[in-house]
Order: structure tokens, then sequence, then C-alpha cells
């Protein structure tokens, strides 16, 4: 039953540029591959950290943490950890640390939302079931925390464990607004704000740490991954209602399915409010609220987010927030290339349509 | 939404001592009694610490810590790090993060159990569901290690982390014997030794810790945690298949519904095969391994655990956890009664009815 793991397994996932040669030096694509061989270091430890003699661990860890997604978290921890101009390699650990947070709430997800359906392949819980997906989660976590002990600063620990902290109560808080069509655009902000946005600051804020930057720059660096993370997780809100089904991997409107309130439904069912408009409240309410749904719905969601411009208006925030990131990064100082790949990455962001 | 908490809604369930007078001075109440104003101070810090501005959260984490069950692992860290001297407070952070550990283990734990009662009421999965016990378990979870880096001693986030990591890999472990028959003793000895008994183990090695105690001392309080924990899982198992529904809070046969390996089958399924009697192998087979149950297998299930000895056998070998865990602590230097206390515990967790 054992699976044994190489590197490549564990190699970003370059299916979607590949399959789009037009997009393959975009500034996400360009962050990677800069920091290629120190992504693999990291690779190899996340390799290393994830064995156990319990032979299920490996092999659902694997199958999550293999199937890849873009590991923009770690590569935000390697590339700040660069600009600020670190040369050890306790980043590397700091890196595969926050791999495994994120993975361990990825887990916990699928099984919240009872996925069946992750980066466009079965998600773990529809493979190896709930009951292990809650387990190996809970694992990866404490593993996660091994590393962080095994480093030693207790900055690093306290930035870190406070992000854990963050991520479960912004978990807690979706699950509240699930279903509830009075969700409001602030609480949605701070619903991601917990969920995603604190591991990228958390992300980008250690990887000062190791270089140890002042307190006023590590903070600068926090500012930066928080709003990268806010723009990042409304884009991802704008794609399920809009991405390219081949690039996405998930199904066009798995959010709507699932009854969440992202912020396109959040300025729909506020401007259908503004106009006084009781059928598309029942509409929101009937499918999103009440999560009562029969065929064309989704296409009558969508027209609705069309006639509102909600998708174009969340667009606009994303962007409001990726403007901010740009500002924190420009006002840490640094050498090189990276700051430029940084706020590449920043647009590559926005602009993704996958 | 919001619960207001006080420290009297955390008090020690005293109920089933309470209802059997006679064991109103049983050694885990004696134990209990001696650090009252201690665990209530390790009871302001849970409520405090389990807050959060996201109602949820405190209300769910009320419910399942307010719940009480016998508070056996904070008590351990207070009676360890005062029979090594200590007289500070910072056993009482890493008391409650102990507890914060072992609630959010059962939250989980009832999840990927499908349990419906803990403790003789509704479990929390039955009552709040199971999206919001996985989040306010990885909640209870990421709090517990914002107390331990809260302390900032990394020995013993040395010792709560690699605990954490064991446990969670016990669970994995026990996930895949259950409904497994041909699980042996040595496969379940190590499930247990992981799952229950590395959190007693670190409890009182945090206890001894935190005062500083020679590196020697410190792991013979581990050795006595390990022990004890060992000997009280061991325990568990057998009052599952005889324990006074009115005390236990259980329904009898609980693990053998969920088709759980725990000793006592172990040991009826090895003599079954010992004695080539297929028709009993057949029968765990069917009724552990496959889960196909029909009224009277429970019944029948008991007749073969008697005719093998089954639960004496399992309570030998629990007392000689006790032997151990006993030899222990009395080969750890410390002061006044606490030892007298922690020995009377581990016969009370042996003799213990309920």
């Amino acid at each position: 039953m054992n699976v044994t793991l190489t590197t490549s397994d564990l190699a970003h996932d370059k299916t979607p540029a590949a399959s789009h040669p037009e997009r393959t030096v975009d500034g996400l694509t360009r962050l990677h591959d800069a920091f290629e061989a120190d992504l693999s270091r990291v690779n190899e430890l996340i390799i290393e950290r994830m064995d156990s003699p319990v032979a299920m661990i490996p092999q659902l860890a694997r199958y999550v943490v293999a199937a890849g997604g873009k590991r923009l978290r770690p590569l935000l921890t390697l590339a700040c950890a660069d600009l600020a101009g670190y040369t050890g390699d306790r980043h590397y650990g700091l890196a595969a640390c926050v791999e495994f947070i994120h993975t361990a709430t990825l887990l916990h997800d699928d099984v919240v939302d009872d996925s069946s359906e992750r980066r466009g392949k079965a998600s773990a819980n529809a493979v190896f079931g709930n009951q292990a997906s809650v387990l190996v989660g809970d694992f990866l976590f404490t593993r996660a925390f091994e590393l962080m002990v095994a480093d030693g600063s207790l900055d690093v620990l306290s930035v870190l464990s406070k992000a854990s902290a963050t991520i479960a109560e912004g978990e807690v808080m979706q699950l509240a607004t699930t279903n509830n069509i009075d969700t409001t655009e602030q609480q949605y902000l701070d619903v991601i704000s917990g969920k995603t946005a604190v591991l990228f600051a958390a992300a980008c804020e250690v990887g000062g740490l190791v270089a140890a930057l002042p307190g006023d720059q590590a903070e600068k660096l926090r500012d930066f991954g928080h709003n990268l993370g806010m723009a990042f997780q409304l884009i991802d809100d704008v794609l399920d209602y809009g991405a390219d089904r081949q690039d996405w991997g998930k199904e066009i409107g798995d959010d709507f399915r699932e009854g969440k309130m992202t912020l396109p439904v959040v300025l729909a069912i506020d401007a259908a409010k503004a106009n006084r408009d009781q059928q598309q409240v029942d509409f929101w309410q009937r499918t999103v609220g009440d999560l009562d749904q029969q065929d064309g719905d989704l296409d009558q969601a969508m027209a609705y987010l069309s006639q509102h411009g909600c998708l174009q208006r969340t667009r606009e925030r994303a962007q409001q927030f990726a403007t901010h990131a740009i500002a924190a990064i420009q006002a840490v100082k640094g050498e090189g290339q990276t700051h430029d790949l940084l706020i590449a990455a920043v647009s590559a962001s926005i602009d993704r349509r996958y």
C-alpha cells in the first residue's frame, strides 16, 4: 500500500500555461521559474515531512499535495526572503510549513463543502472519504506546527500560530454566511481576510522575519501579502462565475450551487434591494438562501450579475487591493529583480483566467 | 446569539460521583479536589481563550468544553508541576492548552465516528453539524497552539507539537484498523499509544518542564503519563462492553456497533483463530468487519468475550500499565501529598466503573 514519492510528482503543475503558449511568460510563471531551484528544496521537505508509517497518510497527502496548484504561498515566502536579502536555508522549512497549513485547510474545506472536485480532479474526500480527509488534514497541520517549532523562532511561531487561528475563525465565519443572503460586503471581506489573505500575509512576513528585516519593513511585507491575498480571492470569486472550464478545474457556478455568498452575489443582492426588486431578492433567497435550485437558475444568476455589472465591479475591488499590494512591496527596500517579479505576480493574479 | 459563560458552567462534573456517595472519595475525585483552585484558574483561561467574535465558536466550544468530563489531562499537568515543586503560573496556560488539544480531538473523533452521543448527551456534531465540528475543532487546536507559543518555551513547544502529530497519526491508524479483524494486539496498542497515551504523557511532562525538572525526571513523568493513559484507555474499552449505562454516558457496545477493534475484541478473535473456531471468526468478520449486525449480535459478542475471559484479560493488561505508571511516579523526587494523590488516581482509573 505504500506509495513511493518523487520530487517530479510534486513539480509545479504547468498544464494550464503550457496549453496556452501565449501565457507562458505571465508573472506567476516568471516568479515560479525564478525560484524553481528553491521550490525543489521545499518540495523535497514536503515529501519528507508528509511521510508516516501509517500508509494512508502519505497516500492521501500525496494525492492532495502533489495535485499542486500554484504553490503561490511557499513561493511568496521564498521570494520575500530573497527580497530581504536572506541567504540561509530556514525559509525552505517555513515555506513547506505554509504549504502544509494551506493543504490542511483545503482538505477540511472540501469536507465542509462536501466537494467532489478540486483542480479538475476528484477531491481527496471523494476518493479517500471524509473521515480520512479530516484526520490527514489534522496530521498535516500538526506537521506544519512541528516544522515551525524546529525553526525555533518565537517571532515566526507567533505569526504563524495567529494566522492559523485566524484562518480557522474565518472558516467558521464563512460557514455562518453561507446561505445567508443578508451577508454584507464588509462581512464578506472579513471572511476572506480570515480564510485566505491572512496566510498570504503570514507567508510573506515570515520571509522577512528569517532575514531579520526591521519591524516596519516586515509589516510592509505582511501588507503586501494581505492585499495580494484579498485580490487573489476576489478574482477566484469572479472566475467561479466566468472561467473557462478547461483551465479552471472547477465547474462554473460551484459557489452558486453550494449557496456560497461571494462578492459578486453580495453586490447583486445589494443592487436588487436598492432597486426594491423583490423578484430578484426572492430569486437569491430561493437559490442561494434555501438552495432550492432548478435548471436554468445558474443562467439567471449570471444574467443578474451581468445586469448589475457585479463581476466587473468585483474585478475593480480586486484591482484596488492589487494596487495596495504593489504600493506595499515598493516600500520594502530590496535588491535585484525580485521586486519586479513580485509586482508582475500581482498583475498576473488579477489578469489570470484560470 | 452570543453565549455568556461563567466558570460554574465549566465546573468539574461531579454527577456520577455524587449519585454514588460511596465513590465520592475515590482517587480521581481526591486529585480533583486537591487542585480545585488551580483548575478554576485553568477554567477561566479556557473561557477566555475559546471566545471569538464569531458567535458559533464560543457556542459550540462551550457545548463541548463545558460538557466537562474528568478534566484529567489538565489535572495531570497541574499535579505534575506541583510534584516538581513549581510555584509560578505557566502551568495554567499549558493545562488549558492540553485540554484544548483534547477537546479538538474529541470534536473530530465524533465526526469521524459519526457519533450521536458523548458523555450522555447529544454530541456536538449531532447538535451543530459535522461542518461546524470540523472547523471549531480546528479553531480550538490553533488556540492551543497560540497558548503554547505564548508560554514561550521551545522545549514545551517541542513536546506538545510532537504529541499533536502523534495523536493525528494514531487517529489515522485507528481508522485503518476499524473493521479490520486481523488487527493484532501490538497494532492496537500502537493505536492507543498514539491517540490517547501520548497526550497523557505530554500533559505530565510539561508539568515537569515548567518546573525545570532535570531531563531524566521529566522523562519519568512522561513514562507515568504514558502508562496511565494506556491503562485508562484499556479500561474505557472494557467499560464500553460492561459499564452501567447510567454512569457511563455511552451506550454499551458503541465500539462494537462502530466496528472498532479494541483489545477485548482483538483477544476474542485471537482466541477464536487459535481454536480454529471458524464460526466465531466468521461472526466477528460479519459483525465488526462487515458491520452487518442483527438483533442479538451484541449479546453473542459479549458471550464470546466472556468465554475467552477477554474483559478480565484486558483489565489485567491495564493493571500492568498501571503498575508501570506507579513505578515511574515513585522514581520522581517530589514533595507533599501529591505523590500519594497521583498513585491513588492511577488506582481509581483502573477501578472506575464509569
